[in-house]
């Protein structure tokens, strides 16, 4: 691998810059964005220059897309003409189904494998990028890299203390729905119905309504796309958890008893 | 105020105790509790000492009752025969209508105002009692103490760094159905529907699920009462919560910004 190009220089892509500096990337890093990111993430590390789309996919053999879902897909459209043909093409979207049935659609010059480090910070942009980001963090691979593909992106996912999860795109989407998805909803449900209906309860609010209302401050530019890309699954989760908030006097102490072994097994590594 | 006793000296309890020690508090502090959280509060500093309720009764003109809302009405049950006629009884349980009303049903030869310290910690027990476990932290009285009781009560919470807010019992009891007890059930039934239909999303969980869940830890031993006691509230905002989440697709990027302002207000003490 010798240059690598960041196409969306923010949170995720400055911090894949710097955390690769720090495991010892030798190669250029180029980075495809708006003028403002290019000149924050040269400063901080995280990209030697900055370039267009058709000079980083001339020059580099890997291509990092991490911009937003909606962004990636009109990448992919536009790629294959420029791509060199010992490329890989891998990206960051936080949901996986329709990024790589696009992936598939057009890009047959060079090998594509759809990817979603699982971090992130409340805050955006690359001044908040972080070369630990992905530290502990499983990382997802749409199919196995190693049994198709003869590269060392798995190598410098590993010196990022990430761990590699391969996963269905299907599988991968279903989920998130449940763990990422659906949480953000519930979160943001339970913001604005306090919001309309006892805006004053923040009164009396002790320290875990303000960390119970965290995910609310999630921005709906970051969640536009990936309400949209993963509707069926979300509806599913939704639907569920309606259900189980419909029915949950009928046994609090059994739901009580189900949420904190879900919780605790969340803490230990095991469910 | 010459002498205090802790009914129920647990977190809460334990907390009052070190408090009002740190507060310059000079005479003794009686615990009523199990012979091994009197042992441990004792070697906290907590209390001076322990004692029967009768003993406890008939030597203090303050008492505080920490118990579990089932306990606290169950020993004003008992206490009026028992009290010193200057005597000021308050307590810390998390519903207070009923508490209120058993008050003026059973305990005629004092005076009595509720209370609720808005304050907690994961950990449970004497031994994870703080001193400043109610700095900064709301402490609801049912009744506007300097104007019909003479008692030092009010500087203590005070001299604790806790902000005192009165109000009546029915309106605290509706702003904690909506503050504390609707997003309790919203964080147990989430965590309860991954546990049943979603185990497996654990795999690609990353921080904000940890977080998220956190509340689904709490115990239902702390949790029957309080549902119990405040039944009619919980069932409104729950059902009004419940609608939320049915039409929340409709417009999703009105219902992102809504629970985004309420949850930045919260956090600037501004709702």
């Amino acid at each position: 691998m010798n240059n690598t190009a960041i196409v969306g220089v923010g949170l995720i892509g400055g911090s894949f810059g710097l955390a690769l500096r720090k495991a010892g990337f030798a190669g250029q890093i180029v980075g495809v964005s708006s003028q403002r990111s290019i000149d924050e993430a040269i400063s901080r590390g995280a990209i030697d220059r900055g370039a267009t789309l058709e000079e980083a996919a001339a020059e580099c053999d890997l291509l990092f897309l991490s911009q937003p879902i909606s962004g990636i897909l009109e990448t992919l459209r536009k790629l294959d003409p420029l791509v060199r043909p010992d490329a890989l093409v891998t990206d960051a979207g936080s949901t996986k189904q329709i990024i790589v049935e696009e992936a598939k659609r057009s890009l047959h010059r060079c090998a594509f494998v759809g990817g979603h480090p699982m971090a992130g910070r409340e805050l955006r942009g690359v001044g908040a990028a972080d070369a630990d980001l992905f530290r502990g963090r499983p990382w997802i691979l749409t199919s196995p890299l190693t049994s198709n593909i003869d590269h060392p992106l798995q190598t410098w996912i590993a010196a990022f203390g990430a761990r590699e999860i391969v996963l269905d795109p299907a599988r991968h989407d279903r989920l998130v729905a449940w763990s990422s998805h659906l949480p953000q909803l519930a979160l943001t449900a339970l913001a604005a119905v306090l919001h309309d209906l006892a805006p004053d309860a923040a009164e009396v609010a002790g320290p875990g309504l303000i960390d119970t209302t965290r995910l609310a401050l999630s921005s709906f530019d970051l969640w536009q796309d990936i309400l949209e890309t993963n509707k069926i699954e979300v509806a599913a989760a939704l639907d569920a958890y309606i259900e189980k908030l419909r029915t949950l006097k009928s046994d609090y102490e059994a739901e009580f008893a189900k949420g904190s072994d879900f919780a605790r097994a969340l803490r230990s590594g095991r469910t």
